[in-house]
């Protein structure tokens, strides 16, 4: 167990509240909030990762990974890097490769860096290795063995999700909720940023992102049209990084070519905080606003990948959106709230 | 010619400058503008075409009919009842009974009622007939005959437009202007009223839109998420009907119907002002915001018909947006601005 995971668990048991030391309250002062981090890391998975590991309300069971911002070989070793040196103890399974409709794998490189951790020098050697479970045996073992208790934290395409599902369908009323970086609803006329329709994590698997969006778990999607409003600057990563803190230092080296990336290709001098938006919003839901309604995914077409609600209460003549769960859907947020909050987290005090 | 059509052309004749008459001063005052309305009549189209006809800045040069609001023989007949009634001397012509891809008539009877005029009581006999030409034909003679003068107004399904560019690809660039009630691009969440992703007159015809919004002419689509900022209740209808004006009766009349619609079947108090927000957009485009970018139309899927924007200046990878044409994309409304100017043009000063 290393310091961090001292402090960590010191803080829980003591409810965050140290003489002389700590000034923020820990919100769960005994049972951390049981979470599995399915994620394709990636750089701002890394951020969001980081973000629940050290906020003492979580816990992190497990971490399943998945390819997208890398294949699924890198995303995998990354996964298995910072649970090392972070340590999280919590075990890392292997996910899909490929969608469920066979899509290629995808590894856009030009954005997270040729080892998906923006090209930061990783260790050759990594002594924690995969458990044997594929990550939707993984997913809903855990489910299972702790019914009610467990939320899913989904920062990748949805294939892993989808494949529990259609293994167990029963997982989906026993998950105590699912949060996910996905999709794009509009708001402000977002929609995507793959496409103009469609965001990449639903667009690298819109089949799992429709079969998932359509389960009974309650379910919350942070789509663009909310991280869009989110981002994070030069000056604000540097003080990140010059305030401390673990994870302080990696963020920043792991940033660099992903705002290199936004500058160049989007014309930006920040980067949107994507994933960090849906770990933001599990420890703060009270910084989003949020909708409701029914949500289908397209699959195919000018418009594939795109999620479309269908606003609770709305009158419509019988759709496709007839039947499904009402899900939650993130609008406006407070993004200095969520920069103040990454910020402190990582600061660890 | 009847007295109104007199008093339209003697006040484009002075300008709407009349000695201890008129007070609202007419903006062209000379050469009316040349537009050809294209309408599924339609109670909400009866209201668009009232508008344009008694604005003084406009001569309705030519009606073309489209299936939409009722089958086509009714669109049809409603349009020479109009236009006989109101001396709308512009020829009106037939036009497209199903779409490109061949989807069955339609005629939403609960919303327009039985003839697609709110169930009023219509005359018998109406002397006007149709036009030899079919639509698409009249459209292409009259944008060839006219070169840059003449504007498109698209109440319907653009079929009609759709048919026009296939045969005579030059009219796009010869044509002055088209603005189109259709579709929706998310604003405030509103993609559609048919399905939770598409708008009537495009989901009626997808293919169609796509093409009409692919076109090289000038286009700026009024899409549902204008429409529903601006409604009018009872108390306002009353006040057109009781503050006279040669269309205020009928206007009353048709709007029973539409309106028991809009409490009935969607709870409102008050009815969504659709075709009329394009007129008013043709009218007075100060009242809108607008955006620019290419756009698509999904043709099938459960996203059928749904209209998306990609963003002028917004960054994508490669996609199907691309080497489109930029329209414009009609935003927030000045909702009382548009309702006032509906009442000074019905009210006639």
């Amino acid at each position: 167990m290393t310091d961090l995971l001292s402090r960590r668990h010191f803080l829980a048991a003591t409810g965050g509240l140290v003489a002389g030391g700590l000034v923020r309250p820990v919100r769960a002062a005994t049972t951390p909030r049981k979470v599995i981090v399915d994620a394709d890391i990636g750089v701002d998975d890394t951020m969001a990762l980081l973000m629940v590991h050290f906020a003492p309300e979580v816990e992190i069971v497990g971490i399943t990974t998945v390819n997208g911002n890398g294949t699924l070989a890198n995303t995998t070793r990354n996964a298995l890097f910072l649970a090392e040196k972070f340590g999280i103890n919590a075990p890392v399974a292997k996910g899909a490769g490929i969608s469920l409709d066979n899509r290629s794998e995808t590894a856009p490189t030009f954005i997270h860096g040729d080892n998906a951790m923006g090209n930061i020098v990783l260790p050759t050697h990594i002594n924690r290795t995969v458990d044997a479970r594929p990550a939707w045996r993984m997913i809903v073992d855990m489910v299972r063995a702790h019914p009610h208790e467990i939320t899913i934290l989904g920062l990748g395409r949805l294939t892993n999700l989808a494949l529990a599902l259609r293994h167990d369908p029963t997982i989906a009323d026993l998950t105590k909720e699912v949060i996910v970086m996905g999709g794009g609803f509009g708001l402000h006329g977002d929609l995507g940023n793959v496409t103009p329709a469609a965001e990449a994590n639903f667009k690298g698997d819109p089949l799992a992102a429709d079969i998932a969006c359509g389960a009974s778990w309650p379910m919350t999607i942070v789509g663009v049209d909310v991280t869009f409003q989110t981002t994070m600057n030069d000056a604000y990563l540097r003080t990140i990084r010059d305030q401390g803190g673990a994870g302080s230092g990696l963020i920043w080296d792991v940033t660099r070519f992903y705002m290199a990336f936004h500058k160049q290709r989007l014309g930006l001098d920040s980067m949107y905080v994507n994933d960090a938006s849906a770990s933001a919003y599990l420890l703060r839901p009270d910084l989003f606003k949020t909708r409701r309604g029914a949500v289908r995914v397209v699959c195919g077409g000018v418009a594939d990948g795109e999620s479309i609600l269908k606003p609770a209460g709305k009158h419509f003549p019988a759709s496709a959106w007839d039947n499904r769960p009402e899900q939650a859907i993130c609008g406006d947020v407070d993004a200095d709230g969520v920069r103040t909050l990454f910020a402190q987290i990582i600061r660890g005090h």
